[in-house]
């Protein structure tokens, strides 16, 4: 066995997810130092980028720039993430080892995001996959809203599960359950997921939660219960949802990591270097990011003891 | 049976253990408002204020004023934090429910805390317990630092249990065991309160989390899975850790309880109301609080639809 049972995955998608959300642009070689650094911190995947059109998009038009001046880490899968054939092509023109692919499973929401219905965006996708499938690039689909959409309130598990079937029949290698706007709770985290660990078990399945309504991390334990064994997660807790303005965004890729290493899970992670990365996101985004570790210290951060609590320790241990 | 099998109780901690760490002064007739209608909000136990040294904490030296004034309600426990004889005194005399005391299951936060090593301060709380058990008035005790202490690092399970023991030895009817500075993780929660509940199946046990590293929620649903069933929470998030500045404090009254709502518990909470005395809150500090509900709004507070959706939805309908 290659690894120990609990191991699990960690990907990254703060240079997509975050980096998509953040008011001024992050220049293209901040980008590039970050995804080196992150690359060599032991997460298993790094969602770089995406290949939206830079007219849409205008934070992440140096795709092209940051895949092709990024080193590459061989225990890394580099993914992008692709919304149609014209990204596809330039993707595929910058060497990732995986596209990852979106749409959302409720129609409101795939309407408002993508300004198209889903069967529209299952069709386009569909090319996609085709396209792709003559390379030796993995695909991932996301499918956003599995747990909620801010718009209809809750999407059905069998509406979730009927995309999920659709792409897995046109023969992609994994799925991401997105919790696109922090709706999910830990029961229905582990009804869902655990029902669809058994109803896709040759997928990869990861579980991509925000921190919206704090449940984040409690999430994640539960999919983890359920066998779930490879989450997203964005740096400093960055990434963020239109509809909750104020709201934290994705769940935070070092608190995450610091709760399921003390949990006794093997995420592969240096918790140390992955913080040092996390100072410097902050000094990136030049303010404050959502992640709770970073502020207070891991767990076993020890504090000196106050001077008063030293001298009455010594004394005693003078009169023993 | 007088409640459902998952019923939960929310013992509301924000005007004792959130105030206290506060740098301004809350206006008397503010507190009392406040607890007015956090009575009302069906959380079962309220902390209200703490009989210390006026001179050690003066953001709580309006005690008695505050519990003399309050509007009680049959429903809630009306409860007060007491250090000392001195302290019990002058809580009897404004007829609490029940007393609260407090020490550290770690030696160095008990000196840096309470100024007193840990057998002293058995000692003179054992005086305490001694002159309460005199009258009708109920007795816990917080038990600190139990899932560790920020100077020493990890505290037994055993020394936990051993002052647990003592305590339960005296007669009190409840322990709350403390993640004062955010220290717990789920699989510690597991082992520690599960293995406690069964050590004590006669005592009330509270569970109380502090947010530092994110990790509340997640180990408020690990405390439920091992059948603890009462938790304090502090409105807002409000309360702190003077060893991590900046981090947040106890895990936040409105956010558990909208989790455990969603998960199936029975709260007995009126979400609404509580989320409007977590506004009430808000002007009270006049700043933001770190509670996450209260900005996104609760799971199914839905959104409108951006209106190029609603055109889009509204010309299918036509064409069907």
């Amino acid at each position: 066995m290659k690894y120990p049972k609990d191991r699990v995955y960690i990907h990254e998608v703060v240079t997509r997810d975050g980096f998509q959300n953040e008011a001024t642009f992050i220049p293209t070689d901040e980008k590039i130092s970050l995804i080196n650094r992150l690359g060599r911190c032991g997460v298993a995947k790094i969602e770089v980028t995406s290949f939206t059109s830079p007219k849409a998009i205008p934070a992440l038009r140096d795709a092209e720039a940051v895949m092709q001046q990024i080193e590459r880490s061989p225990d890394v899968v580099y993914t992008v993430l692709v919304p149609n054939i014209r990204g596809a092509e330039r993707a595929l023109s910058c060497q990732p080892n995986e596209v990852n692919l979106v749409m959302s499973t409720s129609e409101s929401h795939n309407l408002a995001n993508l300004r198209m219905g889903r069967d529209a965006s299952f069709s386009q996708l569909a090319d996609v996959i085709r396209l792709v499938r003559q390379t030796s690039v993995a695909i991932n689909v996301s499918l956003s809203t599995a747990f909620g959409c801010p718009m209809e309130g809750d999407v059905s598990p069998a509406e979730v599960c009927k995309w999920a079937e659709r792409f897995a029949d046109l023969g992609v290698q994994g799925l991401t359950i997105c919790d696109t706007t922090g709706m999910a709770y830990p029961a229905q985290v582990s009804h869902l997921l655990g029902d669809m660990r058994h109803r896709f078990p040759s997928l990869e399945l990861t579980a991509h939660f925000h921190n919206t309504r704090g449940m984040a991390l409690a999430n994640s334990i539960a999919a983890m219960e359920v066998g779930i064994r490879r989450f997203d997660a964005s740096l400093g807790g960055l990434g963020g949802c239109p509809y909750a303005p104020g709201a934290t965004g994705n769940v935070c890729t070092e608190d995450l990591v610091h709760m399921f290493e003390l949990n006794g899970a093997n995420t592969g992670v240096d918790q140390h270097a992955l913080l040092d990365v996390a100072g410097m996101l902050r000094a990136i985004v030049m303010r404050d990011t959502p992640g709770q570790v970073l502020k207070a210290g891991m767990r076993l951060d020890l504090h000196p003891l106050p001077a008063h609590v030293a001298q009455a320790l010594a004394l005693r241990r003078e009169h023993l």
